[in-house]
């Protein structure tokens, strides 16, 4: 994505460790060897919407990262992608790169919106996995089947190396059994977890 | 984002005309100068639902291009961004780069699916106005306020230039009032729409 890797970028990473939006950005910063500080955000005591906060991110959204310079970033997967310009983490072929941006996007669309939301009711709202909205499990179950079709001809997402790709989609596919979906059921996925969460050293 | 613009690429563009997410490449590729061919998709129809799209694109979702080697894509944001690889569509700036990635990152899960759908269910699925899922409604409101709010400072998303943000963000904002938003309450998001159309060249 043009531009130079900047390795002595520092960054303020405001972000809620519950968060899978927030660890993406965590994990690509330590896999980049980035020196950041981490300002934890507690979005369930509200103090993403405090005007503190809302000065910084309007859309009262984490992860938040400030740069080096002072200006301020949000939306994870724009916040990954600039920080890992010029990096290992984006493929050089241009193909491969749109391939990673399309898993990128649908994360955003087709499987953030139920896996991640299932997980949050279940375990933040207190909600039974019994009493989840039956549309919501539909397609979280559709977006993990989706993974596990897109895992069949090759180790990670776009080809044989770790991207951005993996990095925005483990986020919320490793913790989805808190959602009440059964990774069990996608062996691909399982087996791409652990490669991943190998690649980016997090356990 | 590295790479040449390439204005010999030929594509085969599958998209149905009442999506915004369609309209995007097709504009994003006239401005360009890319020749391809329209293949129309009638998703009322089912059409993105038969087998053979499916086999293109198994999430039965438009628009997919075919690329001239063959090869696909979908995401319309993923394939905006590489039809426009190394064109004026995105900027040089890496930090203007990261808040167009922002911007179109934000349309995909905090406009869309609101502003889009809800003018999909009053037009095409006869639902009226008044009979809108409340939260729906107010999504796609705080959406619009959200724009009107980043146009502020600056003639477009993105600084003064058109850039890929502003081509994501108005394909479905300029369909708005179809879905019962007030567009005459974002003065602001009316004059942006009436440039940036001006700069696609598009009525």
């Amino acid at each position: 994505m043009g531009g130079k890797f900047q390795e002595d970028i520092v960054v303020k990473i405001y972000g809620d460790s519950i968060s899978g939006n927030c660890l993406k950005v965590a994990w690509t910063a330590d896999s980049l060897g980035l020196a950041y500080d981490w300002i934890e955000v507690d979005i369930i005591k509200g103090e993403s919407r405090t005007p503190s906060f809302l000065a910084m991110n309007r859309a009262g959204q984490v992860p938040v990262v400030v740069l080096d310079d002072g200006r301020a970033l949000s939306q994870s997967n724009a916040i990954i992608l600039h920080l890992a310009e010029g990096s290992a983490l984006i493929p050089d072929d241009a193909y491969d790169r749109a391939r990673m941006l399309e898993w990128m996007f649908w994360e955003q669309y087709s499987h953030e919106p139920y896996v991640a939301v299932a997980r949050f009711q279940v375990r933040y709202q207190g909600r039974s996995v019994a009493d989840l909205e039956p549309g919501l499990v539909e397609r979280g179950k559709a977006a993990l089947q989706r993974l596990e079709d897109g895992l069949a001809a090759s180790s990670f997402l776009v080809g044989e190396r770790l991207s951005l790709a993996d990095v925005a989609l483990v986020a919320y596919t490793r913790m989805a059994g808190e959602g009440g979906f059964e990774l069990a059921e996608y062996p691909r996925v399982i087996a791409w977890i652990a490669k991943v969460e190998q690649g980016l050293n997090i356990t």
